[in-house]
């Protein structure tokens, strides 16, 4: 998506720009021209001669030459046809910010339809409707499309927001922090493009360097995923893309059918969308761009190790607080860097990590110690923290600060507790590219996320595996349910199904008679369990229906005899196809693996601590299939229970290569199958390294035809 | 307490007044005088005749009247005559501002010891060493008795800081927030005065409202406790407390003994006391003050109910995630208010919660629908947003929102988005005291901590209960131990203590010989574990010691020898006591009920999800022992596993009860028997209601001699 039309356009017409100085179509044309855009403008307005010393156009087919971009601030009805006249008079983008679309109900809607059959008509790049307008810094076009009251700073970081109030919002707030912006973009309903389209515009854009969004929906995942790894993922040229996704859903308490189910909430889905993505999700504003500008103004850490220097105990034990909490680390300095730090500092000082300078601490001692400090090997990244004491000179403070983290590759982060006031050294930070914070915990959490992208960047480059299948047998399970019009699959078809896809199923037969027990056993193996085969029997265990433990032959014959005679007894009208045997498994660790088909996102596939704390400690992890084989094992090693895989108080390391592959299988049978709609794989035991795992007990559920 | 003296003097002495005006002592005279305090200020100090137009002192003596309070910032070795100076003119309180004391190694330690003697002679109450002094902003005092450059305004939170640092950093901050104090201390080295003589002053200090804590230790927990519990469970007088405590410890990786010892971090012993003396604990500067002001400015809310009025959909989407996320909750509406929020907003609004004005709203519908919304009585709570659009007036709507702040008893918080600037608004908002926040998730931290507070408030007072237990024979097998030199209990001796206390024990007896088998197995029933009991083994199930699941008296006969050979032949000097025989307890929920002797705070207790998972999820809660009924049923209730202790996927609810009991009772353990140093009750194995439980497993350490 080339977005030159829309963002550098030579000419832009305003289509209802109005004399009404409390109209948007005033606000619009008002901030093109105060703005300073480099461009022409044009207002269109039958009704107006002359709007603010601009000769007002009667039609854009009056405008005399060429239109690169319309913003159209017409009433709905009147959209359609705008667009449409856009077209014939060759116009190379739009953007709607009238509102009175789908937003209001179903008229709007009707009317967004035609706005779009127009736009795709002419082939037309389309911004909104409903939106607030875009907005552009870059010197050479200084575009401010929108009715914001202001004009940001130019900066490198890109903001693209699914609310236009947002966006007013983030300009107010912005101008206070002294925040820049390469460009806004409001997208208000997305009609025409969305995310992805504009996504994949700031990608080649080399104005932004970082990019935010505010999302509410997403119109395609798989895509957002594909064009947002790419963006992000790009060892030279990866941007990093930071989200706030709002409209969190408390957990369903809608009856679900699997365990899966229930616990994929669409939440989950956009977590692992978004991991997926390498996109980091944040959930406020405040930390949004608090994050944003250290990614714009400072290099990436090479690692977690954070040392801190401060003039005061108390703030540097919170930072280094915030530190562990986040997941980073303070390193010892090496024994020549504390030398260092001994001949520069008072003996008072504390030279190790967080190093203090003590209260008195003026420049020349931050000045010693920060170098000294970053040029120690064992340090990733510098927070300079500084209380305004008697004694500070936080302006010279700043200064130095700004020599630090000139003379180094590492990011440097400053912190003057308490400071908003701009006089008071944070305006020099400003100046230095430094990113100033009030308190430690948003700098700490800003380098965590630096650590993590660097992370993202370095991480292995896998590939999605095919394994050899029998997807043929899978699809006749599927087929026959289906002619008898069942969604659920039987315990042995589920795990015939497993057996097609290669997961580790225990061995299991069915026996439809006591001579065929005997045959069976002997194909399986003792102990037993024994399990009614019906289509009709939901509840197994109570009319019955199961029995475990069996050790023997006599034993499993008699047993057979006795489910029959049971859960005929109990449910008399069941149809009952024979009785499923199956060897029975030892002992290991509980786990869950599963699959549902996210209704707009496609198969989400599940893996997490099984049993029956499944739902209580929700240990699990979300991914959409198909998953890469890194992707696969980061969702075995982002649970908490990864403890109890990797070895744990005496017991072994469980076999997580097996465990890879069973969700690797899973995620290929999720691509391959699309009609199975939810399966459980509840519990998967693992056992210990080289010992594998077993499909235990499998649910299996078609979509609805 | 009574802190007169110390907040509320007629005269100051200022020890140390200095004419340099880059001296501390030089600050501390200026902001009393700039701070325009309202009582007699002298300074003292031998070298000078006069600072800044007062006339100086040679000595204390040398005063003419009577001095109420001195300020000291003389040299450290100087302090402990000064004290006893003071002690002798008759000064009523001190404030050493001095550093150069224990924070500087063993020579200021001795520096400082000797200025508490001095100070305890003179029955003198001192606040310091080492810090920041003490500020009043009282209009009939005003004293600023610090060396900050700020005086802040008044208002009714007070703020008490381990750090002096930070109190300069909490000025700074204050001012550009508008933040209002009652009083300011700055505790220093705590010589004298801590943190609960301090809190005891401020219990009783009418202009505070509000108590706000920074702490990096406590010098005595249980007291604490006692006093915190008194100032914030108060129900007509209840003041809340809010601290932030830094310095949290990574999880130990030391070698510990226990479980509950490995769980038991200082940190968490921290949330124990806190939680156990209604304090709030907050992790950042930032959530300290925004909490403090809609406390300090609004009334408690009745309920957990939020209501949203919004002129922007996002922003209200993310206040309502934020909400949820915090656990508070978005009510319907009544019909009627949807009625009158109908008549009074255009069609495009929404009238459902949170409520949308929509983007063109002017105060009139902020107006009409604030008043609605406030009156319904499924609401409990408000925030009013804003963002700053194109038709929006700010100022308008804040002061629609104070009108309906003050025609309330409902608390109202105002969020207008991304605005620092004090020209919008915000100004009149402070005036109208109602917190303005710029992002929502400010302003619902602060509800959901103001309901909170309500319902500690509210909640149900209950005793510690006394059992009738035979401390007795507790007593017998402690001493026994110590006698033969032993810290361990062995498996006996353990379940015997248990039983002195009245704990669950499943029935078990000791066999020595045999013959001994048979009438132990009769008293305690089949199937049964079996194990060796020796003081020298300490991995029995290593060298044979443990059997399990024996049925009948032939086997459990067999089995006693077998054992015995084994671990003879195994471990050939280990001393053999006989064999402990125990009837194996049916499986249930397996928790975890544990105790350890905290070097400083005193007993703490442990209970949570025992198992495998224990130190995976860490499901655990702690308090400090003795436990109210009350404080034993939040143990249980807190644990994220309560789910499953509730009944859930078929389970029966488990006898909670019993469990809340078991708590008791250790508690009560903890306290008679103090020379229990740590004790795991691992698993405490939960049955169904009415069931109750059992103590399957026990370690007891004593105390070392």
């Amino acid at each position: 998506m080339n977005l030159d039309p829309l963002f550098s356009p030579k000419s832009v017409a305003v289509i209802g720009a109005s004399r009404d100085e409390a109209s948007v179509g005033h606000a619009v044309l008002k901030n093109l021209f105060l703005g300073g855009f480099k461009g022409k403008i044009y207002p269109v307005n039958p009704k107006a001669r002359e709007i603010e010393g601009m000769i007002c156009h009667p039609s854009l087919a009056a405008i005399p030459g060429p239109v690169d971009l319309a913003v159209v601030i017409v009433k709905a009805p009147l959209v359609p046809e705008v667009v449409d006249q856009c077209g014939q008079k060759g116009v190379k983008g739009i953007v709607v910010i009238s509102s009175g679309f789908k937003e209001t109900g179903e008229e709007g809607r009707l009317l967004e339809e035609a706005v779009k059959r127009q736009a795709r008509l002419h082939n037309l790049p389309l911004i909104g409707p409903n939106c607030l307008g875009i907005l552009n810094t870059d010197p050479a076009v200084r575009m401010n499309a929108t009715f914001a009251k202001e004009m940001p700073a130019a900066g490198s970081i890109a903001f693209l927001s699914q609310s236009g109030a947002l966006c007013t919002a983030v300009l107010e707030y912005a101008k206070s922090e002294g925040i820049g912006f390469s460009k806004i973009i409001s997208m208000g309903n997305k009609a025409g493009l969305d995310e992805v389209d504009l996504l994949i515009g700031l990608r080649d854009d080399p104005q932004t360097k970082v990019i935010l969004l505010y999302l509410e929906d997403l119109a395609d995942g798989r895509r957002f995923i594909e064009v947002a790894r790419e963006i992000t993922g790009d060892e030279k040229k990866g941007k990093p893309v930071l989200a706030i996704k709002s409209g969190r859903t408390p957990e369903g308490a809608k009856a679900v059918s699997s365990h899966t189910g229930s616990l994929a909430g669409s939440d989950e889905v956009y977590d692992a969308l978004f991991a997926q993505a390498g996109v980091m999700r944040v959930d406020s504003v405040e930390e949004l761009f608090a994050t944003a500008r250290a990614f714009s103004e400072q290099p990436l850490p090479a690692g977690r190790r954070v040392a801190i220097v401060t003039n005061a105990g108390g703030p540097g034990i919170m930072a280094t607080d915030s530190c562990i909490r986040q997941g980073l680390t303070l390193p010892a300095l090496e024994a020549g860097t504390v030398a260092k730090l001994k001949t520069a500092l008072p003996p008072t000082a504390s030279t190790r990590n967080p190093v203090d300078l003590v209260g008195d601490a003026r420049e020349d001692r931050y000045a010693a110690s920060l170098g000294a400090v970053l040029e120690d090997p064992n340090v990733d990244s510098l927070i300079a923290l500084a209380t305004p004491q008697a004694m500070t000179d936080l302006e010279a403070i700043a200064r130095v600060i700004g020599q630090a983290a000139k003379g180094t590759r590492k990011p440097v982060l400053a912190c003057f507790m308490g400071v908003t006031d701009v006089s008071n050294g944070s305006r020099i930070l400003r100046e230095e590219r430094v990113p100033h914070y009030r308190f430690p915990e948003a700098a700490v959490r800003a380098l965590a996320r630096m650590s993590q992208y660097r992370e993202w960047l370095e991480r292995p480059r896998t590939m999605v595996k095919r394994f050899r299948v029998d997807e043929a047998a899978a699809k006749v399970l599927i087929r026959k349910a289906r002619l008898e019009g069942r969604v659920w699959l039987d315990q042995a078809e589920s795990l015939a199904m497993m057996e097609a896809y290669g997961l580790p199923v225990p061995p299991f037969a069915i026996a439809r008679s006591p001579e065929e027990v005997r045959r069976a056993a002997e194909k399986t193996g003792f102990p037993l369990a024994m399990k009614i085969l019906s289509p009709d029997v939901l509840h197994k265990v109570d009319v019955g229906g199961v029995r475990l433990g069996i050790p023997d032959t006599a034993a499993a014959e008699k047993t057979f005899s006795e489910i029959l005679d049971t859960v005929r007894l109990r449910q008399p009208d069941a149809r009952l196809d024979g009785v499923l045997i199956q060897k029975m498994v030892p002992p290991g660790t509980e786990m869950i693996l599963g699959l549902k088909r996210d209704r707009q996102f496609g198969p989400l596939l599940l893996f997490g601590l099984g049993g029956i704390y499944v739902e209580v400690f929700k240990d699990v992890t979300f991914r959409l299939a198909p998953v890469r084989e890194l992707g696969a094992e980061r969702m075995v090693k982002s649970l908490r229970s990864f403890r109890i895989l990797q070895g744990f108080r005496g017991q072994p390391p469980a076999d997580l290569p097996k465990l890879i592959e069973c969700i690797e299988r899973v995620s290929q049978l999720a691509v391959d199958l699309e009609e199975i709609e939810e399966l459980d794989i509840n519990p998967l035991i693992a056992y210990a390294e080289g010992k594998g795992a077993a499909a235990a007990d499998v649910r299996i559920l078609l979509r609805k035809e």
